[in-house]
């Protein structure tokens, strides 16, 4: 086995070239071009590649299956002078060929562990088909529906993020990354604070107080590299005023000395060119040098390292020992992975035949996807239908195999099961007419019409509508969130027939849904539901499953109220305290503060309720635990999953502190009748925060607990956080 | 003449209530009911003040014309047992009996030397009506339209609210406060940061990092300070988790420290006692501490300080020091207005006759409105109209006097010459059929049909739309930017009549003009223009007047852009660099990133040209300055104004630059055919900005120098910022 020492002895052997040669990655196609055949392609030459360039890449980006890898990394191998094998990247975001929910949807399966099992899956997939490196998670915190890639986030919750994120990391790298080759490194994204783009406008940019991004942005990142991640991309976003590829108060303070984070740095796909655009770096060589010397290990698809670190070096600019330690912390990784022992690691053929879209792979998917859908309406039980029903099915999205979402590289839609195979696959007999009424964007000749006639034949109407999945994901900003207007002038029409409607959704963001909300009697948010996402909305529809998913941020009323999410700030003026002809609070003239849907919101086909909180004491000290209890009773007919959520309230601060934040929660089977007691425990770790002092510590006090069924339907009660006996109460900091 | 010895002595004299007294402010009511009436009042109770507590507050709040003042301070210092005066503030915004445009309409003069002026006027009829302190200016810096009290901002550029910060702080002032009793102390307002709440919502969280506050959001604060404004207002808002009356780091070191301010600062409006909903102070007590900790002096209209000082000074909690240096301050300040050798002051009734709303007042005032209001359309040549044709007047605000805008407190309706009265006053003879149509809000029973009657009958359609006063201003703020809805149904009604319509609006902030523009011919922003709004827009309608105004606050498309302002960062991926079917661009699906009307943006009924715009080099260095020169000419047939605009960019920063920042401008007059060479002058010193040391340096390198009459039609030219040949270069900083 290699170890430190001999990837010191390693770096010492090889050339200024070499070394430069590991800090950068390409895409799959030049390796291909380079080594298949011979030449410069097109691509190469735009970006002043040369094959002898091509030679000394340290990574590859890309997937293209078992075969390839093997072939590439062999035809690689043979020319490299020293034998450091190539390490393969790739977007494995939520399942590789199983497509698993769009990353927002897993969130609200408040599923931690299914979802870490969806990691596992997807590392095996993707690992078998010769990768070594995921980028994944994305644990952004988003507040802005308007920005695309709030689909790849799990949500505006920091804790829930924070769990899901070390699921993720530990989902894909598994116990031991050499030991197992069916993982994958994960490489944890986009630090930082690349959720938060002023306007939702992608790429655009990113300012906060450092207490914020310490108390809100930061800590799913930092979770994530405690779970282990081998790996932490930069954004494409200015944070603070600096480009976060040429920020080395983040990566040099904060990741490294703070964070001690000691695997790799890679830049997004192009950002270290980027930071000319970005005005801080006047050419390619100044470019280099910032992001070297803020602690970018591997450029991604640029080559300012590779035309100009070597020069930097014998100008005296930059210390080669900058490099050094880029290099080396790339041949850790390729170390950790196994590579020098067997540089094809997990690639093969066989077992790519035999896990890609496995039966066990699909069950998962399913299970997910029916954990993630949320049901947001259902008036007079208009579900789960009844199979017995005439159905209308209509919609863009009724037999549309087009449901796996942003970033499902390696998913093929052929796999995929529609809204309509799903529910015929339930019931092959049943009674369903279908018809497309509109595209997505566009209309159909006579679309409406024919619909129309459907429908009206219909006992009930099914309404598949949402977003194309373009206008989600990177670059998918848009400035109203509402279904497109051909979708909704659907709607309208279909209404008209009088017959109960359902509206099933597809979409990669909270929408506003006012006037969806208006005309159906029943809303299922599915999301991307992914490969087996019409199987599971089948179940769901015909009542096979119940819905359980709870929402993990907040759909406005109005793209007018962003940013909005539950853990805000109260205000000096509080609405709610307020009496309403009071004008001074803090409110809009025309629209609610509240979203429409709210985080943790989600419905049942059955109902609960809760009752008998219970607190053990009314005060809580710092070295023992409030046990908090409430009563969860299925008090409808039909066996169901409730998520029940403990919310807490610091009431006085030293900094500010949110209306509620969440703190815990259970996902609980109950069959009609049945009634548990669920319990909780608090600690006054759980209760800490970063002070002024960017500290985190805890106050002492009043508080208030809530638990609920989401974050606005709860029960409460209060407690005193004590000053601990012994007077240890000023010591319990924890940086 | 008392001076500060005298008033050491004084505050010796003092015993803890009456000290605690000086820091309370009340509204006059309390101070009536206490004198005229010698009963506590229910107001008084339900603050929990006593007779004896209001004999000694020290300020009092609202303006009541100098018999009343005279009276109040008369019998208040009957029974005050050391003979220290009141003093009398309140919220003079835009003048005071005549009302000026508001504040956001005069940001869009540009005429810094008129707006001055106002703000002397304002100054000479508020100060001889009793007052002695005005809570203005508001300096507060806007980028979301969605916010009601962007109306009382001058707009979204930083070095334009610095020069506006200046006018009003002298306007108000004088040279002397003390000398010149026919002036008021200028209360700069709102620290901190009261313009950037989340999601445009009132009183709503701010947070921002130090960089983004020190460059952007502080310099007109501190630009007001500099000018000597006597006092400082806290804002309402929580600014990086501690709410601006409980912040020590921002009025300890940021207000005192590092900007050396002696005057006083008060609080908001109950914002001490809202340390309690914000949840930094558990009670009154708490809130009082932490209040007079961070160095608020005075407490306007709750009684935390009243109620609690004096036990926390007992109790040992805080040093009674804390007291005296507040108290010392506002003597300061009683003494600085004069106020110990004649405590009314200014307060003249004969004066007050004479001066309020006086002709040279009131000609100020519709000069300053005739400047302010912005062309934003005008189609073949539909403006000026003729006084020969037939014109129907419609809309809401067609013969509404509700012209004056929020905060014009002292301002009377009645004194406001309306739009019909306006044009009639030009010419009695015109022929001008009026219909009101709708309501700002609500319909008029057949008021569409009247005005499509009345429409149908005449040449052309001048169309008096907007938003009502209280849809903006304090607590005003909107999710949604278009005009109401019956004014739009309105307006499509009267677009099929197919005649020319002009639009004129009547507004507190950037609206969503989309359906606006695709209608009309010619489109004026009036803004609310104050009490000459009639007879300026008159003059601006009909030709006597030529508009000139400019934006000074960007119009988005759509509120799903916000927030939206010129000066913004280049992203590392800029729509403008890349080709348009490239996905991966900072861009949104379905809105352009521009606003609809940028910053600057403001037509006439001539045209200019600019040309041969030439900088005396290349090149400048430390010690010299680059002359730039431009040549602008009318071209059109009108005599006219252009504001003449120069924007820079640096290329290269250290940190982030924006895209264009304004530098500097003229206000040229030119005559038909007319052409000038304008010229301007840059120095080094104009390029340092706030590095990461948060130190004002500027960066070598390149810059791009525009010149033009908006924000987005420029000319440009490039120089270099060289390095100082004597190597002072490095020392060029400036804290």
């Amino acid at each position: 086995m290699i170890n430190s020492n001999h990837l010191e002895n390693l770096l010492n052997e090889m050339t200024i070239d070499e070394k430069i040669g590991q800090l950068l990655q390409v895409t799959v196609p030049f390796l291909t071009g380079a080594s298949s055949e011979g030449q410069v392609t097109g691509p190469m030459e735009e970006m002043g590649l040369h094959h002898h360039s091509i030679r000394q890449v340290g990574s590859v980006l890309g997937s293209v299956g078992a075969k390839e890898v093997k072939q590439i990394q062999q035809n690689y191998l043979k020319e490299s002078r020293l034998a450091i094998p190539l390490l393969f990247m790739s977007d494995v975001i939520h399942g590789y060929r199983t497509v698993f929910p769009v990353p927002l949807a897993m969130g609200c399966s408040w599923d931690v562990d299914l979802v870490k099992k969806s990691a596992e899956i997807a590392a095996k997939e993707a690992s078998v088909s010769g990768l070594h490196v995921t980028f994944s998670p994305m644990v952004d915190l988003v507040r802005d529906p308007r920005w695309g890639r709030v689909v790849e986030s799990t949500g505006e919750d920091p804790y829930l993020n924070q769990l899901y994120a070390k699921a993720f990391v530990e989902g894909y790298q598994g116990e031991d990354l050499q030991k197992n080759p069916e993982t994958l490194a994960a490489c944890v994204k986009h630090f930082a604070g690349y959720g938060a783009p002023e306007g939702g406008r992608d790429y655009n940019t990113v300012d906060m107080s450092d207490w914020m991004q310490q108390e809100y942005y930061f800590p799913a990142y930092r979770t994530a590299i405690e779970a282990g991640a081998a790996l932490v991309m930069t954004s494409f976003n200015i944070i603070n005023g600096i480009p976060a590829s040429a920020n080395q108060k983040l990566l040099r303070d904060t990741l490294r000395k703070d964070w001690g984070f000691e695997g790799t740095v890679i830049s997004d796909w192009g950002a270290v060119k980027e930071l000319i655009p970005h005005g801080v770096a006047s050419d390619e060589k100044d470019a280099a040098k910032k992001a070297i010397t803020a602690g970018v290990d591997i450029e991604m698809m640029s080559t300012a390292y590779l035309n100009s670190l070597k020069d930097l070096v014998i100008e005296g600019v930059i210390d080669e020992k900058l490099i050094d330690e880029a290099v080396l912390r790339i041949l850790e990784l390729k170390k950790h992975l196994g590579l020098f022992e067997n540089p094809f690691r997990g690639a093969n053929e066989q077992k790519e035949k035999e896990l890609l879209l496995s039966a066990t792979h699909r069950e998962i998917a399913k299970q997910l996807a029916i954990k993630s859908s949320v049901l947001l309406k259902n008036e007079r039980k208009t579900l789960p239908l009844d199979k017995s029903q005439q159905i209308a099915l209509i919609g863009p999205y009724a037999e549309s195999q087009d449901l796996m979402g942003p970033w499902s590289l390696a998913g093929k839609q052929k796999d995929v099961v529609s809204l309509a195979q799903g529910m015929r696959n339930i019931s092959p007999g049943m009674n369903v007419n279908i018809a497309k009424g509109c595209n997505i964007n566009e209309p159909i000749e006579n679309g409406v019409q024919e619909a129309f006639d459907v429908a009206n034949t219909a006992d009930v109407i099914v309404l598949a509508l949402g977003e194309s999945e373009e206008m989600s994901g990177e670059a998918g900003s848009r400035t109203e969130l509402t279904l497109p207007n051909v979708q909704l002038e659907l709607l309208q029409k279909i209404k008209s027939c009088g017959k109960p409607i359902v509206v099933v959704l597809f979409n990669g963001r909270p929408l506003d849904l006012r006037e969806v909300e208006e005309v159906a009697d029943a809303i299922l948010e599915a999301w991307f539901p992914g490969t087996e996402g019409g199987s599971a909305l089948a179940d769901l529809l015909f009542g096979s499953a119940n819905p359980s998913g709870k929402l993990t941020m907040s759909f406005p009323h109005s793209v007018g109220q962003v940013p909005i999410y539950y853990n805000y700030f109260q205000t000096g003026r509080p609405k709610e305290q307020l009496p309403d002809e009071d004008r001074f609070a803090s409110k809009y003239l025309d629209a609610p503060n509240e979203p429409l849907y709210c985080f943790g919101y989600g419905l049942s086909y059955t109902t609960y309720s809760y009752s008998d909180l219970k607190l053990s004491s009314n005060t809580l000290s710092i070295n023992n635990k409030l046990d908090i209890e409430v009563n969860v009773k299925n008090t409808g007919q039909t066996p169901g999953e409730e998520i029940v959520q403990l919310y807490v309230r610091d009431l006085v601060g030293e900094v500010v502190r949110p209306v509620k934040e969440l703190k815990d929660f259970k996902r609980v089977h109950l069959d009609p009748g049945e009634e548990k007691e669920i319990s909780f425990q608090l600690s006054e770790e759980q209760l800490r925060y970063h002070h002024t002092d960017l500290k985190k510590q805890s106050d002492t006090g009043d508080f208030e607990i809530y638990v609920g069924s989401n974050s606005s339907d709860t029960l409460s009660m209060s407690f005193q956080l004590e000053k601990n006996e012994g007077g240890a109460y000023e010591n319990n900091r924890n940086i």
